[in-house]
């Protein structure tokens, strides 16, 4: 197996230079993120990371998630790597003070998320389903569910979930028929009066079931008797998989239970389950907010999440990059051509080899570049800039759409880079391109996030948001030709987007376009790097970033300008034939 | 389980407009291939593939290929089904007439084998690889070789493999180490005279061993003992599996025996196997051709081999798309935006999912077309056109590395249509995403077929051949300014590449210039097909073909044109870092 490597000094530039961590810690709240305690995080997850979820990555999908007996058990070693993870008191970096979290930036709790995601994707997901759950009940929650709940997830000896998904119910959550009965005085024997009785059943549930947290706190959707139709008539309710005592100690066990785990193309050691609510009509949860406002609470921390799950195209990005590194500069095959030596070469050595782990470099740099600057500006967004929380706004599905494309990309290639040994499983390459199938489906599909994108994100402040963001792009990267004529060419064509085209047209285009817009921000977050990389600082990195910048520069942005066509074309073509006339 | 049907109305316009089968029943040789048998054949073995192998092809990702003491076992149904393909005929369509053959055009072989491996991609490698060997020995054989071996291999009762790859030798063959030692005439009782004992380990032979044919012909590359190193000391020996008595009946074992099965990431009911030839020292064979001259053999039947790899990508494309258009109009989920309806719809109603669809169908449409352009090319070869042969020359790397990239692409958007779904392995799309990756590896990695492109393809008769391709279709599609346009690129790019850049330059850009240069073929192609399609015919096809031919050339085409910058920006970047600090 390959070690993974946590890269230390790219994140650090990251976090210094597209966050702007040193701008957020002159805030009051954030005045804990100075440089040292900084770089004490990035090193400490790096390493813990590195040494204690790497190691699982392969077992983990070797021997998966398996549901024995209606109890789901785990791959050997994720018990005790998890209880680590929550002695070191990693899950609570950027959760709220209040309830024993550190307070520190949502950018540092994504390096946290990077890390331990790069090192073993399946199996992160676990505590960023938490971190989802956290978020929910800290905004929308009452005191005392705040106080009941918050400090064990923040902790990490509790994890969360979140129950959105139903068969008939997927992207469309509207559709969902999971429902809450107000329990009466009368029922069980007054215990569980202003409480509602949930019953449903809900598919794709991350980390549904498991023992490594001594409960589970389900985030559950469901609809209340009278519940106006679709979307608007949609609760939240917080179940936990244990009812949870006055005094904070565990009760019984609550009416619901994992009926099956899907067999999956990747992250198998991260149970996917089936959960059934109230089989015996028992199953207790109360209300997050108030009813009918459960969809707006699940999408206050999708933002947040969908950057997480941007990230974990970074994550795979990275992993497979630098497993096909250590293959490709190991690996002796064939004389360098034209060199007039004989003698077989490591394979990094032959051009296309070389031009391979360049652009998987490149990517993956290119991608944790644009996840740490929304990151940064959702950070300023906290501290109350309305104009950083907006640009947040935008870029999350850029992030989410692209990052999770290029995880696939550069998966592929690193398999590539193998040869044959890459389609065999026990080389390790063949599980990163199938884990990173799934990013581009979940939390909101790409297809969803380029809707989000052109539907609502493109028209916010009547377009200012979209502009301004294409316009600082413009006056920073004048020096830049390409990138320049990209940043004009996704203004432009954003322009279009708003103003004339039809919504169809917009929606035909709409991610084409949003790689373009992706591609852009981030060459343009690279060339920010680039010119502050400093080699007293990281000499490794200040060697390398001038030549990933330029990649980016002078291979990405010109194939995203390739793209305009695609992103003009209109859905006439779409809609010329019916159907029936499309799929025969 | 979603059936197959075949594309056989596409394949018959493809085969009729891009292969030109009516001219080539115009020759003697191929004067049988008249209208009315093409039909027959390409409804038939579309038929045969469609009941037979297909329904085979998810139980044979389940159960995958085996080995149990020392033998390899099937999964359900591929023995009878196998049974059937050989008594049915559909093994010797394109085999030559003296051995049993039907002599038919190489493009018909073409058809035979992108059904069934649209039905059944790792079964049809079996067949894929039997006509390999049949090539070899039809070129290189002794008569009596031809006589002993070609009935068996073109009937289908025996099958052939190929052994180049050994652990230090991959894409590098000439650096196996696999001997032959010529049989002194005191050994084995005088039996064995003039032949070779085998001895050495080879590694990914495809069907190396199996019981579904009778006897395995194994094609075995090796050194004799005064071969001069390297690929010049490389010969060609004929191993089989059980010794053939002179009266054709088998006789006892060879010294050869499959020692493992590799765990792949997909075709898993292809055995993959590590073999091994005289453990006992008893591994006898026979010399193909005459010594040193076994690469030179091999590659006779590597172009071809190459075409077949190339239509995988052609065959999971199909596949993949049918699978996502029957999701797509099945699935019903979220009203229609912006109708004003709130019930919810076919997701293949919402622009992005038909979008997706759309892309699918053209790339699998335009894939089809270059490739039997290709194959239609090497049938005008075999009747003495050299300017066709040598045309073929430069389609088949273009054909194999864009085919094998698009069949990713379209199963990983396959995929995608499914949502969460797709994930799941249950539901088939995902085999597809996990069979394709495999063909741009094998048979010469994608590099390497964009090596042979830049560094021997282009300068074929001093660039005449390149030139005189990206002419006609710039001649022939003058009305198509985008594509008309990229053909212009293309060539230009050749020209560069042959007469200024250097090597290393000229590999650095010849992955994305052979992407450049499929995508110019490939839309020529769509434009004849669309010109020519007729509604009498084939209406379903006459609807869709000017739709499909319109999203090539609106949006497959700028893309292409959005890579000339990488094509042509050199290696310059790519060493501007030592190897050490290009992998940190």
């Amino acid at each position: 197996m390959i070690p993974y490597t946590a890269p230390t000094q790219d994140q650090l530039l990251a976090i210094r230079i597209n966050a702007g961590i040193e701008e957020l810690a002159q805030s009051e709240r954030f005045a804990a993120a100075e440089p040292d305690l900084v770089e004490a995080i990035v090193e400490g997850i790096g390493q813990f990371a590195a040494g204690e979820f790497a190691p699982l990555n392969r077992v983990g999908d070797e021997q998966g998630a398996v549901l024995e007996n209606g109890v789901v058990r785990l791959p050997d070693g994720f018990e005790e790597a998890y209880g680590h993870y929550v002695e070191q008191g990693w899950n609570a970096i950027a959760s709220p003070a209040d309830f024993g979290g550190q307070g520190l930036p949502f950018t540092l709790g994504c390096n946290v998320i990077e890390n331990l995601g790069a090192a073993n994707m399946a199996f992160t997901l676990l505590p960023m389903l938490s971190i989802g759950a956290i978020e929910a009940l800290d905004h929308h929650g009452s005191d005392a569910q705040k106080a009941m709940y918050l400090p064990d997830l923040v902790s990490g000896r509790w994890s969360g979930t979140m129950n959105l998904t139903e068969p008939q119910a997927g992207s469309d959550v509207g559709a969902l028929r999971t429902t809450a009965h107000p329990v009466t005085a009368d029922e069980f024997n007054g215990e569980h009066t202003g409480k509602y009785r949930i019953k449903g059943q809900k598919i794709y549930i991350t980390w549904g079931d498991h023992t490594l947290a001594d409960n589970i706190v389900h985030l559950v959707l469901a609809r209340t008797p009278e519940a106006p139709e679709g979307s608007r008539g949609i609760s939240l309710f917080v179940v936990p998989k244990y009812h949870v005592n006055a005094d904070g100690s565990l009760g019984s066990a609550n009416d619901v239970r994992p009926v099956s785990l899907e067999h999956k193309l990747g992250i198998n050691a991260s149970p996917t389950c089936v959960m059934s609510y109230g089989d015996n009509d028992e199953c207790i949860g109360e209300i997050v907010g108030s009813e009918n406002r459960g969809l707006a609470a699940m999408f206050t921390m999708m933002n947040n999440a969908r950057i997480n799950v941007g990230s974990q195209g970074v994550q795979i990005a990275e992993r497979a990059t630098q497993q096909a590194q250590s293959y490709a500069k190991e690996r002796i095959q064939s004389a360098r051509a034209g060199s007039g030596d004989a003698n077989p070469v490591a394979i990094l050595e032959h051009p296309d080899v070389r031009r391979m782990i360049l652009r998987m470099k490149a990517l993956t740099e290119a991608t944790r570049a644009l996840l740490y600057y929304t990151s940064g500006q959702v950070d300023r967004g906290t501290l109350g800039d309305a104009a950083a929380k907006a640009r947040a706004d935008v870029l999350v599905p850029m992030l989410k759409a692209w990052g999770t494309d290029i995880g696939i990309e550069v998966a592929s290639l690193g398999v590539q880079v193998h040869g044959g040994m890459g389609f065999v499983e026990e080389t390790g390459a063949a599980q990163h391109y199938r884990d990173a199938r799934i990013a581009p489906i979940y939390e909101g599909t790409n297809g969803i996030q380029a809707a989000d994108l052109v539907t609502r994100k493109l028209g916010l402040e009547n377009g200012e948001v979209f502009a301004a963001l294409m316009a600082d792009i413009a006056r920073d990267c004048a020096d830049h030709p390409a990138l320049f004529a990209l940043a004009g060419e996704c203004a432009a064509v954003g322009t279009w987007m708003r103003d004339e085209a039809s919504l169809d047209d917009r929606l035909a285009g709409s991610v084409p376009f949003t790689t373009m817009c992706a591609v852009t921000v981030a060459a343009w977050q690279m060339v920010r790097q680039n010119r502050a990389v400093s080699a007293g600082d990281a000499p490794a990195l200040a060697a390398i970033k001038p030549v990933t910048t330029r990649y980016i520069l002078d291979h990405v942005v010109p194939e995203a300008s390739g793209l305009k066509a695609a992103a003009i074309a209109g859905a006439g073509l779409l809609y010329e034939l019916s159907a029936d006339q499309l799929v025969g």
